[in-house]
Protein backbone atom coordinates (compact mmCIF):
# COMPACT_ATOMS: atom_id res chain seq x y z
CA UNK A 1 0.00 0.00 0.00
CA UNK A 2 1.93 3.52 -0.93
CA UNK A 3 1.18 5.92 1.39
CA UNK A 4 0.37 8.52 -1.63
CA UNK A 5 -2.59 6.19 -2.19
CA UNK A 6 -4.02 6.45 0.68
CA UNK A 7 -3.99 10.31 0.12
CA UNK A 8 -6.51 9.46 -2.54
CA UNK A 9 -9.05 8.47 -0.16
CA UNK A 10 -11.08 11.82 -0.06
CA UNK A 11 -11.85 11.25 -3.67
CA UNK A 12 -15.43 10.40 -4.60
CA UNK A 13 -16.19 11.02 -0.73
CA UNK A 14 -19.73 11.94 -0.99
CA UNK A 15 -20.71 15.21 0.92
CA UNK A 16 -22.34 13.34 3.88
CA UNK A 17 -23.52 10.59 3.10
CA UNK A 18 -21.83 8.16 5.82
CA UNK A 19 -23.49 10.81 8.50
CA UNK A 20 -26.91 10.26 6.59
CA UNK A 21 -26.69 6.65 6.45
CA UNK A 22 -25.06 6.15 9.87
CA UNK A 23 -28.78 8.34 10.92
CA UNK A 24 -31.24 6.07 8.87
CA UNK A 25 -28.96 3.29 9.83
CA UNK A 26 -29.64 4.33 13.81
CA UNK A 27 -25.92 3.71 13.98
CA UNK A 28 -25.44 7.19 15.57
CA UNK A 29 -29.04 6.48 17.34
CA UNK A 30 -28.64 3.53 19.05
CA UNK A 31 -31.05 1.19 18.11
CA UNK A 32 -30.74 -1.89 16.31
CA UNK A 33 -27.17 -1.55 17.10
CA UNK A 34 -27.60 -1.60 20.62
CA UNK A 35 -28.47 -4.71 20.53
CA UNK A 36 -25.71 -6.31 18.73
CA UNK A 37 -22.33 -7.11 21.21
CA UNK A 38 -19.96 -4.77 21.88
CA UNK A 39 -17.15 -6.97 21.55
CA UNK A 40 -18.34 -7.09 17.49
CA UNK A 41 -16.28 -4.09 16.73
CA UNK A 42 -12.80 -5.46 15.09
CA UNK A 43 -10.04 -2.64 14.12
CA UNK A 44 -8.64 -3.27 11.21
CA UNK A 45 -5.33 -1.83 9.97
CA UNK A 46 -5.03 0.27 6.52
CA UNK A 47 -3.51 -2.44 4.05
CA UNK A 48 -5.50 -5.06 5.25
CA UNK A 49 -7.73 -7.31 2.52
CA UNK A 50 -10.96 -8.11 3.89
CA UNK A 51 -10.95 -11.21 1.58
CA UNK A 52 -8.04 -12.50 3.64
CA UNK A 53 -9.54 -12.08 6.58
CA UNK A 54 -11.09 -15.40 7.35
CA UNK A 55 -12.78 -14.63 11.09
CA UNK A 56 -14.58 -12.00 9.03
CA UNK A 57 -16.53 -14.58 6.54
CA UNK A 58 -19.99 -15.29 7.16
CA UNK A 59 -20.61 -11.74 8.99
CA UNK A 60 -21.89 -8.97 7.49
CA UNK A 61 -19.33 -6.03 7.70
CA UNK A 62 -20.55 -2.66 8.38
CA UNK A 63 -17.37 0.34 8.35
CA UNK A 64 -18.15 2.53 11.59
CA UNK A 65 -15.06 3.99 10.73
CA UNK A 66 -12.34 4.49 8.71
CA UNK A 67 -12.19 4.26 5.15
CA UNK A 68 -12.29 0.80 2.36
CA UNK A 69 -11.55 0.97 -0.96
CA UNK A 70 -13.82 -1.99 -3.00
CA UNK A 71 -11.70 -2.42 -6.57
CA UNK A 72 -11.11 -5.11 -9.16
CA UNK A 73 -8.06 -6.35 -10.53
CA UNK A 74 -7.82 -8.00 -14.41
CA UNK A 75 -5.35 -10.54 -14.78
CA UNK A 76 -3.09 -8.50 -16.24
CA UNK A 77 -2.79 -6.91 -12.81
CA UNK A 78 -4.51 -3.71 -13.83
CA UNK A 79 -6.72 -2.50 -11.30
CA UNK A 80 -9.89 0.15 -11.25
CA UNK A 81 -11.81 1.49 -7.86
CA UNK A 82 -15.36 0.56 -8.19
CA UNK A 83 -16.11 2.24 -5.05
CA UNK A 84 -15.00 3.46 -1.04
CA UNK A 85 -17.15 2.52 1.74
CA UNK A 86 -16.94 4.99 4.95
CA UNK A 87 -18.79 5.48 8.15
CA UNK A 88 -21.77 4.06 8.23
CA UNK A 89 -21.99 2.00 5.09
CA UNK A 90 -22.06 -2.10 4.06
CA UNK A 91 -19.63 -3.74 2.34
CA UNK A 92 -21.46 -5.02 -0.06
CA UNK A 93 -19.19 -7.91 -0.45
CA UNK A 94 -19.42 -9.30 2.64
CA UNK A 95 -22.74 -9.13 2.40
CA UNK A 96 -23.03 -11.45 -1.13
CA UNK A 97 -20.69 -13.61 0.60
CA UNK A 98 -22.65 -14.36 3.55
CA UNK A 99 -25.78 -15.07 1.45
CA UNK A 100 -24.49 -16.52 -1.37
CA UNK A 101 -21.19 -18.26 -0.02
CA UNK A 102 -18.87 -17.65 -2.97
CA UNK A 103 -17.15 -14.13 -4.03
CA UNK A 104 -17.48 -10.80 -6.04
CA UNK A 105 -15.13 -10.25 -9.34
CA UNK A 106 -14.11 -7.56 -6.57
CA UNK A 107 -11.55 -7.05 -3.90
CA UNK A 108 -11.79 -4.86 -0.50
CA UNK A 109 -8.74 -3.18 0.88
CA UNK A 110 -8.62 -0.54 3.52
CA UNK A 111 -7.49 2.57 3.20
CA UNK A 112 -7.38 4.84 6.29
CA UNK A 113 -7.88 2.45 9.53
CA UNK A 114 -11.09 1.30 10.00
CA UNK A 115 -13.38 -0.01 12.97
CA UNK A 116 -15.97 -2.51 11.29
CA UNK A 117 -18.99 -4.10 12.85
CA UNK A 118 -19.08 -7.78 12.33
CA UNK A 119 -22.64 -8.70 12.23
CA UNK A 120 -22.58 -12.80 12.45
CA UNK A 121 -24.72 -14.83 10.11
CA UNK A 122 -27.71 -15.20 13.07
CA UNK A 123 -27.87 -12.19 14.14
CA UNK A 124 -28.58 -10.47 10.26
CA UNK A 125 -31.09 -13.28 9.95
CA UNK A 126 -32.23 -12.11 13.46
CA UNK A 127 -32.02 -8.16 12.84
CA UNK A 128 -33.79 -8.82 9.13
CA UNK A 129 -36.57 -10.83 10.69
CA UNK A 130 -37.28 -8.22 13.97
CA UNK A 131 -35.71 -4.72 12.74
CA UNK A 132 -38.03 -2.17 10.73
CA UNK A 133 -34.64 0.05 11.36
CA UNK A 134 -31.94 -2.49 9.97
CA UNK A 135 -34.02 -3.65 6.60
CA UNK A 136 -34.75 -0.36 5.84
CA UNK A 137 -30.77 0.57 6.25
CA UNK A 138 -29.46 -2.91 4.31
CA UNK A 139 -32.43 -2.13 1.80
CA UNK A 140 -31.04 1.71 1.77
CA UNK A 141 -27.57 1.27 1.24
CA UNK A 142 -28.30 -1.69 -1.46
CA UNK A 143 -29.61 0.87 -3.85
CA UNK A 144 -26.67 3.57 -2.78
CA UNK A 145 -24.39 0.56 -4.53
CA UNK A 146 -27.01 0.23 -7.13
CA UNK A 147 -26.88 3.47 -8.30
CA UNK A 148 -23.41 4.88 -7.60
CA UNK A 149 -22.44 1.25 -9.67
CA UNK A 150 -24.76 2.72 -12.77
CA UNK A 151 -23.19 6.35 -12.75
CA UNK A 152 -19.75 4.50 -13.13
CA UNK A 153 -20.82 2.56 -15.82
CA UNK A 154 -21.91 5.92 -17.55
CA UNK A 155 -18.39 7.78 -16.45
CA UNK A 156 -16.82 4.49 -17.82
CA UNK A 157 -18.83 4.17 -20.69
CA UNK A 158 -19.64 7.90 -22.18
CA UNK A 159 -16.38 9.93 -20.61
CA UNK A 160 -12.58 9.62 -22.19
CA UNK A 161 -10.37 8.68 -20.26
CA UNK A 162 -9.15 12.49 -19.75
CA UNK A 163 -11.91 13.88 -19.05
CA UNK A 164 -12.04 11.60 -16.44
CA UNK A 165 -8.61 12.08 -15.20
CA UNK A 166 -9.55 15.74 -15.04
CA UNK A 167 -12.87 14.87 -13.20
CA UNK A 168 -11.03 13.01 -10.17
CA UNK A 169 -8.36 15.50 -10.21
CA UNK A 170 -11.25 18.34 -10.01
CA UNK A 171 -12.74 15.86 -6.70
CA UNK A 172 -9.54 15.76 -5.16
CA UNK A 173 -8.22 19.21 -4.87
CA UNK A 174 -12.01 20.25 -3.72
CA UNK A 175 -12.20 17.98 -1.19
CA UNK A 176 -8.73 19.11 0.17
CA UNK A 177 -9.35 22.24 -0.95
CA UNK A 178 -5.49 22.48 -1.61
CA UNK A 179 -4.13 23.95 -5.10
CA UNK A 180 -1.43 21.17 -5.09
CA UNK A 181 -2.57 17.82 -4.78
CA UNK A 182 0.08 15.18 -4.18
CA UNK A 183 -0.61 11.37 -5.50
CA UNK A 184 1.48 9.06 -7.83
CA UNK A 185 0.27 8.36 -11.35
CA UNK A 186 0.24 4.56 -10.30
CA UNK A 187 -2.82 5.98 -7.96
CA UNK A 188 -4.35 7.73 -10.92
CA UNK A 189 -4.23 4.73 -12.97
CA UNK A 190 -5.64 2.11 -10.35
CA UNK A 191 -8.52 4.83 -9.94
CA UNK A 192 -9.10 4.67 -13.66
CA UNK A 193 -8.26 1.14 -14.75
CA UNK A 194 -5.77 2.20 -17.00
CA UNK A 195 -1.85 2.06 -17.13
CA UNK A 196 0.50 4.72 -15.56
CA UNK A 197 1.94 4.92 -19.03
CA UNK A 198 -1.52 6.19 -20.28
CA UNK A 199 -2.16 8.58 -17.56
CA UNK A 200 1.07 10.10 -18.01
CA UNK A 201 0.46 10.88 -21.01
CA UNK A 202 -2.95 12.82 -20.23
CA UNK A 203 -1.63 14.33 -17.72
CA UNK A 204 0.96 15.99 -20.09
CA UNK A 205 -1.81 16.75 -22.63
CA UNK A 206 -3.66 18.53 -19.46
CA UNK A 207 -0.32 20.20 -18.83
CA UNK A 208 0.27 21.44 -22.60
CA UNK A 209 -3.66 22.86 -22.20
CA UNK A 210 -2.70 25.16 -19.49
CA UNK A 211 -5.10 23.36 -16.67
CA UNK A 212 -2.48 21.56 -14.56
CA UNK A 213 1.09 21.80 -13.82
CA UNK A 214 3.52 18.70 -13.00
CA UNK A 215 5.68 18.77 -10.21
CA UNK A 216 8.08 16.00 -8.43
CA UNK A 217 5.13 13.94 -6.75
CA UNK A 218 2.31 15.92 -7.58
CA UNK A 219 0.16 18.38 -9.47
CA UNK A 220 -0.15 22.31 -9.14
CA UNK A 221 -3.98 23.03 -10.50
CA UNK A 222 -3.32 26.52 -12.30
CA UNK A 223 -6.94 26.50 -14.24
CA UNK A 224 -9.47 25.33 -11.52
CA UNK A 225 -12.47 26.83 -13.61
CA UNK A 226 -11.57 24.58 -16.61
CA UNK A 227 -11.11 21.59 -14.14
CA UNK A 228 -14.71 22.15 -12.37
CA UNK A 229 -15.94 22.64 -15.93
CA UNK A 230 -15.36 19.53 -17.48
CA UNK A 231 -16.78 17.81 -13.74
CA UNK A 232 -19.93 19.33 -14.31
CA UNK A 233 -19.83 18.38 -18.01
CA UNK A 234 -19.25 14.48 -17.32
CA UNK A 235 -21.65 14.51 -14.38
CA UNK A 236 -24.55 16.01 -16.60
CA UNK A 237 -24.52 13.64 -19.55
CA UNK A 238 -26.75 11.23 -18.40
CA UNK A 239 -30.52 11.29 -18.80
CA UNK A 240 -32.56 10.20 -16.32
CA UNK A 241 -34.81 7.29 -15.68
CA UNK A 242 -38.02 10.06 -14.51
CA UNK B 1 -37.70 -0.02 -31.49
CA UNK B 2 -36.45 -1.69 -34.24
CA UNK B 3 -37.40 -5.22 -34.84
CA UNK B 4 -33.82 -6.17 -34.97
CA UNK B 5 -32.90 -4.93 -31.52
CA UNK B 6 -35.76 -7.03 -30.05
CA UNK B 7 -33.94 -9.90 -31.91
CA UNK B 8 -31.30 -9.51 -29.56
CA UNK B 9 -32.97 -10.13 -26.07
CA UNK B 10 -31.28 -13.52 -26.30
CA UNK B 11 -27.78 -11.93 -25.76
CA UNK B 12 -27.11 -12.23 -21.51
CA UNK B 13 -29.92 -13.94 -20.48
CA UNK B 14 -28.83 -16.00 -17.95
CA UNK B 15 -28.91 -19.85 -18.34
CA UNK B 16 -31.96 -20.22 -15.80
CA UNK B 17 -31.84 -17.40 -13.30
CA UNK B 18 -35.03 -16.28 -13.78
CA UNK B 19 -36.29 -19.90 -12.61
CA UNK B 20 -34.14 -19.85 -9.72
CA UNK B 21 -34.87 -16.05 -8.66
CA UNK B 22 -38.70 -16.98 -9.15
CA UNK B 23 -38.10 -20.24 -6.94
CA UNK B 24 -36.46 -17.93 -4.66
CA UNK B 25 -39.01 -15.54 -4.55
CA UNK B 26 -42.03 -18.04 -4.42
CA UNK B 27 -42.88 -16.92 -7.47
CA UNK B 28 -43.77 -20.22 -8.42
CA UNK B 29 -44.27 -21.55 -4.76
CA UNK B 30 -47.34 -19.60 -4.16
CA UNK B 31 -46.00 -17.98 -1.15
CA UNK B 32 -46.38 -14.31 -0.66
CA UNK B 33 -47.02 -13.48 -4.02
CA UNK B 34 -50.79 -14.92 -3.20
CA UNK B 35 -51.44 -12.37 -0.61
CA UNK B 36 -51.36 -9.85 -3.33
CA UNK B 37 -53.94 -8.90 -5.59
CA UNK B 38 -54.90 -10.56 -9.12
CA UNK B 39 -55.37 -6.98 -10.54
CA UNK B 40 -51.93 -6.16 -9.66
CA UNK B 41 -50.66 -7.49 -12.76
CA UNK B 42 -50.06 -5.60 -16.01
CA UNK B 43 -49.66 -6.38 -19.74
CA UNK B 44 -47.05 -3.79 -21.20
CA UNK B 45 -46.39 -4.21 -24.76
CA UNK B 46 -43.02 -4.31 -26.30
CA UNK B 47 -41.24 -0.86 -26.41
CA UNK B 48 -42.97 1.07 -23.57
CA UNK B 49 -40.79 2.47 -20.94
CA UNK B 50 -41.31 1.85 -17.56
CA UNK B 51 -40.22 5.42 -16.68
CA UNK B 52 -43.57 6.93 -19.02
CA UNK B 53 -45.80 4.59 -17.05
CA UNK B 54 -46.79 7.06 -14.61
CA UNK B 55 -49.14 4.73 -13.15
CA UNK B 56 -46.36 2.54 -12.47
CA UNK B 57 -44.46 5.01 -10.23
CA UNK B 58 -44.34 4.92 -6.42
CA UNK B 59 -44.42 0.21 -6.99
CA UNK B 60 -42.30 -2.13 -6.84
CA UNK B 61 -42.22 -4.37 -10.21
CA UNK B 62 -41.64 -7.28 -10.70
CA UNK B 63 -41.18 -8.56 -14.18
CA UNK B 64 -43.33 -11.87 -14.31
CA UNK B 65 -43.33 -12.89 -18.24
CA UNK B 66 -41.35 -11.15 -20.95
CA UNK B 67 -38.09 -8.78 -20.94
CA UNK B 68 -37.35 -5.24 -20.12
CA UNK B 69 -33.95 -3.64 -20.83
CA UNK B 70 -32.53 -1.50 -18.80
CA UNK B 71 -29.86 1.26 -20.19
CA UNK B 72 -28.52 4.38 -20.02
CA UNK B 73 -28.21 7.50 -22.41
CA UNK B 74 -25.60 9.91 -22.87
CA UNK B 75 -26.54 13.52 -23.90
CA UNK B 76 -25.29 12.68 -27.23
CA UNK B 77 -27.63 9.83 -27.70
CA UNK B 78 -25.34 6.99 -27.08
CA UNK B 79 -26.57 3.99 -25.39
CA UNK B 80 -25.31 0.81 -23.34
CA UNK B 81 -27.09 -1.97 -21.72
CA UNK B 82 -26.83 -2.79 -18.29
CA UNK B 83 -28.86 -5.46 -18.03
CA UNK B 84 -31.94 -7.27 -18.71
CA UNK B 85 -34.63 -8.25 -16.70
CA UNK B 86 -36.51 -11.37 -16.87
CA UNK B 87 -39.25 -13.19 -15.87
CA UNK B 88 -38.80 -13.46 -11.82
CA UNK B 89 -36.88 -10.60 -11.39
CA UNK B 90 -37.12 -7.22 -9.67
CA UNK B 91 -37.03 -3.98 -11.82
CA UNK B 92 -34.45 -1.86 -9.66
CA UNK B 93 -34.94 1.32 -10.86
CA UNK B 94 -38.50 1.25 -9.22
CA UNK B 95 -37.33 0.35 -6.07
CA UNK B 96 -34.92 3.19 -6.07
CA UNK B 97 -37.78 5.40 -7.08
CA UNK B 98 -39.98 3.54 -4.91
CA UNK B 99 -37.35 3.84 -1.72
CA UNK B 100 -35.85 7.31 -2.47
CA UNK B 101 -38.79 8.94 -4.82
CA UNK B 102 -35.81 9.85 -7.53
CA UNK B 103 -34.58 8.49 -10.50
CA UNK B 104 -31.46 6.53 -11.48
CA UNK B 105 -29.28 7.52 -14.20
CA UNK B 106 -31.35 4.76 -16.33
CA UNK B 107 -34.00 4.24 -18.22
CA UNK B 108 -36.18 0.56 -18.84
CA UNK B 109 -38.41 -0.32 -21.81
CA UNK B 110 -40.07 -3.31 -22.89
CA UNK B 111 -38.26 -5.48 -25.22
CA UNK B 112 -40.55 -9.00 -25.30
CA UNK B 113 -44.70 -8.00 -24.15
CA UNK B 114 -44.22 -8.02 -20.86
CA UNK B 115 -46.11 -8.93 -17.64
CA UNK B 116 -45.52 -7.08 -14.65
CA UNK B 117 -46.65 -7.41 -11.12
CA UNK B 118 -47.21 -3.99 -9.57
CA UNK B 119 -46.39 -3.88 -5.60
CA UNK B 120 -47.60 -0.67 -4.16
CA UNK B 121 -46.09 1.26 -1.58
CA UNK B 122 -47.77 -0.20 1.42
CA UNK B 123 -47.91 -3.68 0.26
CA UNK B 124 -44.42 -3.32 -0.28
CA UNK B 125 -43.98 -2.12 3.35
CA UNK B 126 -46.06 -5.35 4.66
CA UNK B 127 -44.33 -7.77 2.85
CA UNK B 128 -41.07 -6.31 4.02
CA UNK B 129 -42.17 -6.78 7.55
CA UNK B 130 -43.64 -9.55 7.60
CA UNK B 131 -42.67 -12.29 5.23
CA UNK B 132 -39.33 -13.57 5.42
CA UNK B 133 -39.35 -15.28 1.40
CA UNK B 134 -40.50 -11.82 0.50
CA UNK B 135 -37.27 -10.46 2.24
CA UNK B 136 -34.42 -12.88 1.21
CA UNK B 137 -36.50 -12.56 -2.94
CA UNK B 138 -35.71 -8.86 -2.39
CA UNK B 139 -31.89 -8.81 -1.00
CA UNK B 140 -31.34 -12.19 -3.55
CA UNK B 141 -32.07 -9.76 -6.37
CA UNK B 142 -30.83 -6.92 -5.02
CA UNK B 143 -26.58 -8.84 -4.52
CA UNK B 144 -27.35 -10.55 -8.24
CA UNK B 145 -27.81 -7.24 -9.33
CA UNK B 146 -24.54 -5.67 -7.62
CA UNK B 147 -22.74 -8.40 -9.24
CA UNK B 148 -23.74 -8.10 -12.19
CA UNK B 149 -22.92 -4.61 -12.44
CA UNK B 150 -19.23 -5.08 -11.01
CA UNK B 151 -18.93 -7.96 -13.96
CA UNK B 152 -20.35 -4.62 -16.30
CA UNK B 153 -17.40 -2.44 -15.17
CA UNK B 154 -14.79 -5.34 -15.43
CA UNK B 155 -15.75 -5.69 -18.85
CA UNK B 156 -16.17 -2.27 -19.67
CA UNK B 157 -12.65 -1.51 -17.92
CA UNK B 158 -10.38 -4.30 -18.82
CA UNK B 159 -11.79 -5.64 -22.17
CA UNK B 160 -11.34 -3.80 -25.50
CA UNK B 161 -14.45 -3.23 -27.83
CA UNK B 162 -13.42 -5.85 -30.18
CA UNK B 163 -12.93 -8.17 -27.38
CA UNK B 164 -16.39 -7.31 -26.11
CA UNK B 165 -17.90 -7.85 -29.45
CA UNK B 166 -16.78 -11.25 -29.86
CA UNK B 167 -18.38 -11.61 -26.45
CA UNK B 168 -21.31 -10.74 -27.48
CA UNK B 169 -21.75 -12.57 -30.56
CA UNK B 170 -20.71 -15.80 -29.26
CA UNK B 171 -23.49 -15.53 -26.45
CA UNK B 172 -25.95 -14.38 -29.15
CA UNK B 173 -25.27 -17.62 -31.50
CA UNK B 174 -25.10 -19.50 -28.48
CA UNK B 175 -28.44 -18.83 -27.67
CA UNK B 176 -30.16 -18.97 -30.61
CA UNK B 177 -27.93 -21.88 -32.06
CA UNK B 178 -27.80 -20.58 -35.67
CA UNK B 179 -24.69 -20.45 -37.28
CA UNK B 180 -26.23 -17.16 -38.86
CA UNK B 181 -27.36 -14.32 -36.48
CA UNK B 182 -29.75 -11.03 -37.31
CA UNK B 183 -28.76 -8.14 -36.09
CA UNK B 184 -28.10 -4.27 -37.09
CA UNK B 185 -24.57 -2.81 -36.26
CA UNK B 186 -26.72 -0.11 -34.16
CA UNK B 187 -28.45 -2.68 -32.13
CA UNK B 188 -24.47 -3.46 -31.19
CA UNK B 189 -23.31 -0.69 -30.68
CA UNK B 190 -26.16 0.07 -27.88
CA UNK B 191 -25.35 -3.24 -26.58
CA UNK B 192 -21.14 -1.99 -26.04
CA UNK B 193 -21.97 2.33 -25.54
CA UNK B 194 -20.50 3.17 -28.72
CA UNK B 195 -21.37 4.37 -31.91
CA UNK B 196 -22.06 2.44 -35.34
CA UNK B 197 -19.36 3.14 -36.92
CA UNK B 198 -17.32 1.90 -34.68
CA UNK B 199 -19.01 -0.94 -34.62
CA UNK B 200 -19.01 -1.31 -38.19
CA UNK B 201 -14.87 -0.86 -38.74
CA UNK B 202 -14.75 -3.79 -35.47
CA UNK B 203 -17.12 -5.96 -37.61
CA UNK B 204 -14.47 -5.38 -40.60
CA UNK B 205 -11.77 -6.36 -38.43
CA UNK B 206 -12.99 -9.81 -37.36
CA UNK B 207 -14.31 -10.51 -41.22
CA UNK B 208 -10.77 -9.80 -42.20
CA UNK B 209 -9.64 -12.21 -39.65
CA UNK B 210 -11.79 -15.10 -41.13
CA UNK B 211 -13.88 -15.15 -37.94
CA UNK B 212 -17.11 -14.45 -38.81
CA UNK B 213 -18.61 -13.35 -42.42
CA UNK B 214 -20.85 -10.05 -42.74
CA UNK B 215 -24.28 -10.09 -45.00
CA UNK B 216 -26.96 -8.06 -45.52
CA UNK B 217 -28.20 -7.61 -42.29
CA UNK B 218 -26.86 -10.79 -40.75
CA UNK B 219 -23.44 -12.19 -39.53
CA UNK B 220 -22.57 -15.70 -40.62
CA UNK B 221 -20.24 -17.09 -38.03
CA UNK B 222 -17.22 -19.29 -39.36
CA UNK B 223 -14.81 -19.50 -36.65
CA UNK B 224 -17.26 -20.22 -33.47
CA UNK B 225 -14.38 -21.96 -31.87
CA UNK B 226 -11.97 -18.39 -32.05
CA UNK B 227 -15.29 -16.44 -30.96
CA UNK B 228 -15.73 -19.20 -27.57
CA UNK B 229 -12.16 -18.98 -27.36
CA UNK B 230 -12.71 -14.87 -26.80
CA UNK B 231 -15.50 -15.14 -24.52
CA UNK B 232 -13.99 -17.76 -22.65
CA UNK B 233 -10.90 -15.25 -22.52
CA UNK B 234 -13.03 -12.34 -21.21
CA UNK B 235 -14.97 -14.19 -18.55
CA UNK B 236 -11.86 -15.58 -16.66
CA UNK B 237 -10.15 -12.15 -16.68
CA UNK B 238 -11.34 -11.52 -13.35
CA UNK B 239 -9.97 -12.13 -9.88
CA UNK B 240 -12.24 -12.85 -7.59
CA UNK B 241 -13.11 -11.69 -3.63
CA UNK B 242 -12.59 -14.78 -1.61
Amino acid sequence: MHKQECALTAINRPTAPSKKLADEAGLSGNTWQGTLDSEQVLSVRTGAKLGDCRNLSDSLLVVLEGVVKVYQTAANGREITLHRIYGGQICMLSLVCLLHSRGLHAQAVVEEDARLLVIPSEDFDRLMGESDDFRRYLVNSMTYCISGMMQLVSRISFSTLDLRLAHIIHQFSDRTSQRTVKFTHQALANELGTSREVVSRLLKGLERAGTIRLKRGSIEIIDKRELKAIRVATENQHQFYN
